[in-house]
């Protein structure tokens, strides 16, 4: 089967509970020149120096498979120093940092080199500005030198953002054409946090137009390629982030997650990802369709290449950081120490399919693989037996789209732009461009409040400590010809949106293998969902998509989330 | 001037915005017969061998002035036992009954005879069972008694529930008509904490129709009086608790509060009143209007005759009672000892007037008397110079009926009962009955946050450890002829919910004096909201009520609320 067969499921139109009174192609005209701007832009500042020959990268990187994380361990381009710097953790690299073994300018000059042929094989990238951030890490240099002492916690590490965070005096655009005007003067309390902690920043990352695909594509900057499979999606909406964190261009990255926007993206990725609970990682300053939309908020979290990272981030983030004081969302509760538990002492119930669209063969593979670890580790491993799942479905989606799709449309209707095939997708969320009254809106809070409570009391009254699932019916999916071939199921993550649970993306070190993992042909989809992502999966596409699984724990307990995220890595370590 | 001259707000009816589309002569004949007989029950439960005679009471109660407290505390119906034991704070009875030096049922007798006397004057309850909680009382002293420990820090003590809360087997009305059929099979989860901590139960109290006044009046078992004077209301909508608690019915009671409804009751009654920070305390199994609203969240916290109480409430409460194994809206962050600080480290900054409504001189005086009291102790106090106030106003009325009063008039069609005046008010709040749309909605919880964010900065920018504002306009206000002589400006409070600050109610020990507080009457009103509480300003008819004020502290700051609460209480004692 030829990528070029893959089409969009059939009768997708039939789905669509939109109407597009948005797009405008004539409007879209004269927005052309300021997209075309931004690009040049781009290219500009994506440093020649930096960049690899365009002729080592292959042409026909979009109908075959390319591995950009192979291809950067075997480049010569990068200095071997360079190689073992980005093959750092960041708690390693902010170590050394401050034991002035490493200078900051030359660790961001390591990522940045890697991150510019990263973006010339994966287009992750939005925004990149590395004098600037050069310049800041000479800074640092300069401060630890006279004073003996690091600014913060991640003194000189250089961390992603993606572009959808407000940065002062910077574009920021979210992924709207009609933001190519928004500029704003404030930093966002993320970056203002972030930079009192010591980082560096240098490149803001890819996300899809309206923020509300599981990949990255959009009319400004188009999309982003899995850096495992250049035929995949590096996920979304933070997808910039999975593929430069992933592919190691840079050493943390920040993203966001209202449906599994950080989750898609590590785990499509194959990195770290954590969805913390709502109002502990400020996502204040930042553009969005979801102003004043409170049902289910959109948070924001790290994603990373060691669990070691995603604890750093938060606990400096958090404790040194204290975002509380300039975003009034952010509750003001400290990270807490909690130590490794005993493995022993742990109840895992596994969630293998939720009943509603069955995962694909490599996520089936790669549960029994962990079940089958922590139990010989001698965790408690229970099957999660699924309720009320597609009450949680339904709820979740109509609140993403309960304002009758009226921001998105505004934000697009703005410059006319053309809407991307899962941005219809997405405004047929729910009831599309049904207008909730607030009544209305309030029995949806209802409703999500009553799921709550029972998955509150599925873990306290079965004495369950963490759910593992998985993060999507199946690998990265395959994402040509402007996402068509998407992933439209979000069950799997936006569960743990509507239940506000804390979430961890962790990596199994398993992948597909189109040999093993076979489709099951006699398989009948139990609905239309299902046998649009039934339909998807073929399996030599998906080759080397790396498997990650969600851990999940009570709410606000983040801190034990990413405990027993230790306690994973070191068993599937083993 | 006679109480009987009070009058309703010249021109009110100008003012509604709503339609009487709820009320229904006919159907509401249909539940009087339930009214009949909840009220015989309440009668019956009232226990004959607790009372004093009728004859001991004034007739004219409602139309001159009688003080409750002063008649308790030299009547000698209370055994001077029953009388020490109900003056000692909750953190001291706990400590007696954990010793075996007061047995539980004693102190519960003491409290059950003090509250029947003086559900004789204030008619503050709706439901007592004292049988039930001798019941109880007595299986805690054999617990204590075999185990030589107590069940949990609030062993044996008498706590006073607002009626709304859910109680498991017993009619849960909330204070509407309609509710006399609702029996809830669970407790909510406040009440099982309660009992987990060692509580016990006997009586629950008053509230307003529709819970949206600052009063406490309703159509089954009609007002309650002011236990410091009866023709005031003890405030509302948690009115029962506040004539409870500070006329020593009960140790502690538990309140709750969406516009001032634990903070006007405290400071109307004059004792100790807590509005913690939402998602501590549950508000969970409660019957309300409020389901699914969560623009400005409702709160429980407690009522106490002491700054020690409310901190044994709070800290048992959250860090013995963990209310978030059963309420999945409680964020599980335990109460922290925070030290009482050293007065001359604070600043506090003081409202005296918020520009929009004018206080009454009682509350002016006060604030002059805390004022010198707290400089002369060292502690910086600086003048609050409001802003944004008509805004804050605007923006939580319209939140208070954004649903187009749908969810209040869906709870009053089913009885038809007669609209209260207070309750008319109430319904005009905001927009009235515009159902507003989910993105309208969403607009106004935007322009909350930005409130939120410009009063954070007022804080952190300032270094402003506090505000200390009047609670209301005034102390009291006169409540008689179904309350249309009621509190109508809340925006003293209610800024407080739409900030969702902790804001705790201090008595100062001052009360009004009508040869003192004395009219200003060249004041020219600001405003019709002005002309209303301006007017309603007769002195001699407020002799003796309590002034109180409340102290705000940041957002989840409830612990140093309470902290400098016990400095406030040190200075305002000496």
């Amino acid at each position: 089967m030829s990528t070029l067969d893959i089409k969009a499921p059939k009768d997708i139109e039939s789905l669509y509970t939109f109407t597009d009174d948005a797009s405008n192609p004539e409007l879209f005209e004269s927005w052309k020149p300021k997209i075309q701007a931004y690009r040049d832009e781009l290219d500009k500042n994506t440093l020649k120096e930096y960049r690899v020959p365009e002729s080592d990268i292959p042409s026909d990187i979009d109908t075959k498979i390319f591995n950009t994380v192979e291809f950067l361990s075997k480049s010569t381009a990068l200095t071997e120093k360079e190689k073992e710097i980005t093959s750092m953790s960041a708690t390693e690299l902010a170590d050394k940092i401050a034991k002035s073994e490493l200078s900051s300018v030359e660790v961001l000059k390591a990522f940045a080199h890697r991150a510019v042929i990263l973006q010339q094989c994966t287009n992750f990238a939005m925004d990149f500005f590395i004098h600037e951030g050069l310049k800041r890490a000479e800074e640092l240099d300069d401060y630890l030198a006279k004073n003996g002492k690091t600014v913060g916690p991640l003194h000189g590490l250089p961390i992603s953002l993606k572009e959808q965070i407000g940065y002062a005096g910077k574009i920021t655009n979210g992924g709207w054409v009609s933001y190519l005007d928004y500029i704003p003067e404030e930093n966002a309390t993320t970056i203002k946090v972030l930079l009192n902690l010591g980082a560096t920043f240098y490149v803001r990352t890819n996300q899809p137009q309206s923020l509300m695909h599981l990949d990255s594509n959009n009319n400004i900057t188009g999309r982003s390629r899995n850096p495992y499979n250049s035929l995949l999606t590096p996920g979304g909406s933070s997808g910039g982030e999975g593929a430069c964190v992933a592919g190691k261009g840079s050493c943390l990255g920040v993203g966001t997650d209202i449906g599994g926007s950080i989750r898609a993206p590590a785990a499509f990725s194959g990195c770290w990802g954590l969805r913390p609970t709502s109002r502990r990682i400020s996502c204040w300053g930042g553009v969005s369709s979801g102003r004043g939309q409170e049902s289910v908020v959109a948070v924001a979290g790290p994603l990373a290449n060691s669990i070691d990272d995603i604890e750093l981030f938060m606990k400096s983030y958090i404790n040194e950081g204290k975002p509380w004081d300039d975003d009034q969302l952010c509750i003001p509760v400290l990270w807490r120490d909690v130590p490794k538990p005993n493995a022993k002492d742990v109840t895992v119930a596994i969630l293998y399919d939720d009943g509603l669209v069955k995962p694909h063969p490599p996520i089936e593979r790669g549960l029994k693989f962990v079940e089958s670890k922590l139990k010989d580790a001698g965790v408690n491993v229970i099957k999660f037996e699924p309720f009320e799942i597609e009450e949680a479905y339904d709820v979740v989606h109509k609140m993403y789209s309960c304002d009758g799709n009226y921001m998105q449309k505004e934000m697009i209707k703005k410059s006319g732009e053309p809407l991307l095939p899962m941005t219809k997708w997405a405004l047929s969320f729910g009831d599309g461009d049904k207008m909730y009254t607030a009544a209305e809106n309030r029995d949806l809070n209802y409703r999500r409040d009553a799921l709550r409570k029972k998955y509150n009391d599925y873990f306290v009254k079965n004495k369950v400590d963490y759910i593992i699932s998985p993060t999507y019916v199946g690998v990265a999916s395959v994402t040509i010809q402007d996402g068509i071939a998407g992933a439209y199921y979000w069950g799997y993550t936006s569960l743990f949106n509507i239940l506000d649970l804390p979430t961890l993306v962790f990596p199994t070190g398993l992948s597909q293998d189109p040999k093993v993992d076979v489709k099951d042909e006699s398989y009948v989809p139990r609905n239309k969902l299902d046998k649009i992502e039934q339909d998807k999966y073929v399996a030599e596409l998906l080759e080397g998509a790396p498997i990650c699984f969600q851990l999940t724990a009570r709410r606000y307990f983040d801190e034990e989330t990413v405990a027993f995220g230790k306690v994973i890595d070191d068993i599937l370590k083993n």
